[in-house]
This record gives C-alpha cells, sequence and structure tokens, in this order.
C-alpha cells in the first residue's frame, strides 16, 4: 500500500519541547529539515501511547536518542 | 493545527533501499523502530521532490545522514 502522505501547515509545528523521554516510549521519529516552512529543524516523536511530542533536536540525548532508535532490531534494547 | 495521524499498514513499509541519498535532497525523514507491525527499523526519506524512498538504517553514511539534517539551520550547510 502507498505510505500516507503527511499534510502540514506552512509554519513550524513545536512550540515547546518535552525533556526526558526514553527512546523505548517511542514508535516513530519524524525529523524535519529545516526548510521554507520553518527555519529550524523539528524532531516529532510518537509515542507508543499514541501521543505525539517535540524533541530539541540541538539536545545532544535527542542525537543519542535517534542512534539508538536507528540500532535497535526490536528486541528488548 | 494538529499534526496529521499517519496511517500506516501492519507491515513492513520498506522493501528495498535508495543509495546515494544527500542530506540537503532530504525535507523530511520518517524513523519507524522495530515494533510489532515491522520487526526492523525503518527509515523513509521524503525528498524535496516530493519523492518517498527508504534509507538503509545499518548503513554508516544513513546515521551521518541523520545527524546532519539534526544540525541543519536551514542555512546550505
Amino acid at each position: 500500500g502507498p505510505v500516507a502522505a503527511v499534510v502540514r501547515e506552512l509554519r513550524c509545528v513545536c512550540l515547546d519541547f518535552t525533556p526526558g523521554i526514553h527512546p523505548k516510549m517511542i514508535s516513530n521519529l519524524q525529523v524535519i529539515a529545516a526548510g521554507p516552512q520553518c527555519p529550524k529543524v523539528e524532531v516529532i516523536a510518537t509515542l507508543k501511547d499514541g501521543k505525539k511530542i517535540c524533541l530539541d533536536p540541538e539536545a545532544p540525548i535527542i542525537k543519542k536518542i535517534v542512534q539508538k532508535i536507528l540500532q535497535s532490531d526490536g528486541s528488548a534494547a
């Protein structure tokens, strides 16, 4: 089936960041590059409970989280 | 406006990977953690021309691309 198109409004999505998120809580991470719609990178995490939160792309912990998710192979990390 | 919900079918999305993608071609990156719907991590990039491609999460270059996008601040990197 086709990957659903994501419709975004033409402005920044993230107003504030949620700290203290553990990689295992995240089911889906969206990294939106800086661009015409928003001058800064935005990192939106969908949690396993379905909640969507914004993460601070400049926080070192977020870079670690992204790497951790990239390495996870489904087994408990 | 609310962030649109992404509807995904309950199986892996990525069948093959597209090599040789430059970070500046990417407008949006989606990292789907391994989970019930698919046993492996999936990295879907939406390119600036709107095309969606899959990237190999285990390729070191992909980890570099993710970091580059996280660091980009909209100016030409």
